[in-house]
């Protein structure tokens, strides 16, 4: 129970993954702001404001702040719903073609393991492509050497990767080792990766309208700066501190909507993409770790399925 | 009607499943604030700050628990999804695989069985891996025990029980008793007990960002504690009351946030996912006990579409 | 004109499908409770207390009662998409049944209709099973005797109903008259029934979070109660009444969405499913009063598509 | 500029759309109660209630009113969606008829046109059906005579039509015309125009919740009827004409959601049903304008895939 | 850092993609009626309106323009995501063609290239169609000449160019160069394409409902002209100022709704068509210049899949 307390007040108080540092400064400057025209008024100036709340309506701000962060959060859960959609399709695609693909000669079943290194090297270029890095050795461990370079030159590495993965299952298919409707199947799921990818990066190219992005900050820079006019008969010296703590209120909100928008960064609030991977990878080794059923019965499986059943495996 | 009156009163004041106990420490600790706080002004210490609602607007730290709210019960809600999708599936699979699947042999009809059973023991193994529990007993009468050990070496154990139900259907089709066609709609009901994991995972692994839980818990703190200054004035030694109940109202809203937002555990507020795992168990037993109506032509059956419609049944 | 209004009021003021009844008692016992307190205060009792609206901040109340009413409605709306799926299933699977499979012996065009009465009977049955209520006569006319007693004794009605409508395909497909891609969409649609079954019982095993409702009911006690405190000392004795209309508001709604949130009872604020049961009966009496084109080739027909055509029917 | 200012002013002030003249009656009568509470008080009566807004809080009515808002507009637009899908999924079907059956003798095109006429057919049966209108002179023009008497007697005329559209689909594909596969997938096209159908007439048949709908309006009727006794001290002779003001504001509000929520029928905030139907009838026209390329080789065409390819084509 | 806030103030203050020149004059105006207000108020006047924020609730308000901002922000989201799904479906059904379809003769490669060249088309004649621009040169480039004059007259090119694809994949069936299985799944992604489509369609033709718009610009005006008359009392000469900014706020989120809800068009604000144009074309010329692996066997392949495997491949 104390321990859970504890906790609470330890993750407030946290700086790590806070955006405290990025809105200081002008949390600042409004604190400052504030003890200037406290100081004037003191100094008798005429800079009291009488307008009881209804320059900016603090509703009209607040429901746009709320507005901000939902749109922002939105893009953020897509985000992970679209690498959702990758983990699953990989899971799915690599299952599918471990199981279905027969291995009559050995080198099959090493084409089979390069497929599935394709499926994550699907997911690392996708990475890579968002957050606007170059095709690394992060990639290379994935693929032979010459699909490697030829990828450097590419505009989009990731379709290019679900290119050789359906060249290599319609290869499959013209050598009789996949029917046509399971490799229609396996397309389908191809289909979701580039689909998954296509999403990233409507995300990440879309920004919210530009208009609200500048309204909004309009409507904190005019909110903020008559604040102390409005409070500085009734607050006094108080001003300063007042309009920090609310500006700090108001500018946390619309930063943590300007991190959270764009989720496939390196920031602590950015999605654990290089973790997502490595799931991956892990699943994809523990597939390869088991023996799918027709190794138990090679022969009767070269004979019926390649021979007699060409037709319809 | 009494009833329902005194039901409504009885709810309202029960203790499980509130959030009461969690909060209550935090709370006395507000109270216990507000009271030091009226004590002092009323020494004469000039503890009064008349900020008039304005020092963390309440409408943006109300949106912001709404907003906590929502996203938290979106989750829990988006999980119930994904498990009612396990139980779709899982019902859609075994009702095609009893149907479909012929049975010349006797030992099919275990197969078959055997088969239900690995669609069951993916539930479990997704709920069990979801709890981040070890692979337990629960699992071992769904399945050999050779499959049992080997599925405690792995990372991800639903996605074995995948892979071994995919094997068998794979098998059944080479076997000629399963048509490629129903075999690939089978494959896209078995990708969908992989989608609803890999939901489940998203759900549990990616929490709300930092940013904004942190940003809430300072706001929720900067409320609380400046509470008494602004209304010891007006409320004299009914302060430290006020501040408990306002800290009760909104501490309690955020902590159901926390509790409700990984809805996967053995809580009052969690889903109820043992029950939800027998309920496939019971569906399971019920189609059991059914037969398929090519047990009542096994003569021309076996004839007919085993040896003629070899290609297409 | 003059009718629409007089409609207007007539709706304010009409009782069923009200929540008024319900709630009445704790309005009564709010207004009592405001009107002890005005005495209290007439008699000289020091029971003001000024509070200023922060004592549970309105826009914190008003907010979750409002995330109450969403969460209530959407539950609502989806239990009747879910049973809109049942009726677009149930009229497609219908269709395609008496379009595609051909009635070359007389008996086939019994089974069929045999075949679409189980449709309904999975409607109805969804319905009984949903509202907790017995297998009753109203099955009975749907299917043979036989079944009916047999449907008696399982946990879930309509699951069973699913697997004999899956047998009756699988038997048509191996008897030649149903192509296996036929089957397999069929099964598609059959899938969806079981979809929206599961759906609905979601909706209806899963209530929202016990934690929330807890937590509502609190905080509307609180505010109820604390209100005649806040306001008698400026509205004396007409406390009580002011106290009574605003706690009919607040548990009115809080009482919608108690009424609204399990959606498949016999209420008047309830999905309206004898009727939509009624619909796809209609629907289906009609489809069966059409003669699809292949009676008017019978001759042709059987040659063709029973004798060579047998592999892709 | 000064023209989208002047067209501003200009919407601002139209009628035609506006709900004004459905409120006015009971505007009116608002601000004459208004009126006659300040003339009361004027003659010295005590109709002075000092609630200081916390009868019905404003925020809950607001709060209500936007959740009518909402789901008012959430119907509007699932209504506009279905009929979007039901133009799709005409466009799809129309193309794949056109381009997919070839026509080997001249009879077949004149049955292709009537199969694209019969899918205009089903759109305009659509809107008539959902705007409770008979079988008209409309519908004539899209089908033989003996069908568009057969449709008179019918309960739901869309989904008899869909009916003819099944029977000539499976009649292509038993004289070879149409693969089993373009079959299937044309299937489910049709499928989803009978699901569009179906959530128009769920939209339609199934209204927000009575409760909801009889609780708001009973809170306006408490709220406009109680804001000339709150306001007549500080407004006097001015009461009328606020409570008038404030009561279209928010009647008015009410008043478009009735509007809105039903969008099949004729008035100008509706669905323009029939621009729809229009925009259909000249897309398919502009389609029967196009020659497929088998024109080209008729020759090889009837060789290969009639004779030759006849399961595959 | 120092740069961050820099930028964050240069964005507060940008010009390019603000509202501001489009609210000015209504801004100027709203301030002019303040300051007469005001002035006559000096002389004496009684235009004094002590409403106490009661006339038009502020949050009903802004409630109303929460709702106007979400509802144009969904429809330009959705377009964005129209848009999005035209990008996959291109992507995918170019790889599936450039993968699947075998080049046995030199023109083959060329048609090929031509089909890839009118999936671009698509998307260049639904730019132009949704910005009601005539067909242009910068269609000319992806077509002959002679589709590009008959593509001139017709009322929806977008749908005429899916037509021809169509008919391409069509085609190519018929010469065994593609299997019925891929040709029906890659008729699922040009269905795509036209929804894509059809949705874009319905986005700019189905506006908000018009009664929204009016009675929002209808409490806009009431609220923005009774606001001096409120405030007159306490802020004297400011008031002309004060009215200014809050209706620079509200008529601002309105006016951005405006810009908003139709994206398609050429404003700093909306979707920005070209660049997603260009990129789906480079996307394309990339994919050209990769070889799918049949050139490497073309021998084997032209004997095997053509001759043999004809009915299969």
């Amino acid at each position: 129970m104390v321990i859970s307390q504890w906790k609470w007040f330890r993750t407030a108080t946290q700086l790590k993954g806070s955006v405290l540092k990025a809105v200081l400064p002008r949390v600042f400057l409004c604190g400052i702001f504030g003890f200037v025209v406290s100081a004037l008024y003191k100094q008798g100036w005429a800079v009291n404001w009488p307008t009881a709340d209804s320059l900016i309506p603090s509703l009209v701000l607040g429901l746009l702040l709320v507005f901000r962060t939902n749109t922002a959060y939105d893009r953020f859960w897509e985000g992970r719903k679209a690498w959702g959609s990758i983990i699953i399709s990989v899971r799915n695609l690599a299952r599918q073609i471990w199981v279905s693909i027969p291995e009559p000669e050995p080198e099959d079943r090493q084409a089979k393991i390069e497929a599935l290194r394709l499926l994550l090297a699907f997911a690392v270029a996708t990475k890579l492509h968002l957050r606007g890095e170059p095709v690394t050795n992060e990639l290379a461990a994935f693929m032979p050497l010459s699909r490697y370079e030829k990828l450097q030159g590419m505009n989009n590495p990731p379709l290019e990767v679900a290119f050789w993965i359906g060249d290599y299952l319609q290869q499959q298919h013209r050598r009789d080792r996949l029917s046509i409707q399971q490799l229609t199947a396996m397309y389908g799921l191809l289909d979701n990766l580039v689909a998954a990818l296509s999403a990233c990066e409507r995300i990440q190219k879309t920004p919210i309208p530009l208009a609200y992005v500048i309204h909004l900050k309009q409507l904190l820079l005019i909110y903020c700066l008559s604040l102390p006019f409005q409070m500085v008969k009734t607050q006094g010296w108080q001003t300063g501190l007042t309009v920090a703590l609310v500006s700090f209120a108001l500018l946390g909100i619309e930063e943590i909507g300007i991190e959270i928008e764009d989720p496939f960064g390196h920031d602590a609030n950015d999605l654990p993409l290089d973790a997502i991977c490595g799931t991956m990878q892990r699943n994809i080794e523990d597939l390869i770790s088991l023996s799918p059923s027709f190794y138990t019965v090679p022969e009767a499986l070269t004979v019926t399925s390649l021979l007699d059943a060409s037709e319809d495996f």
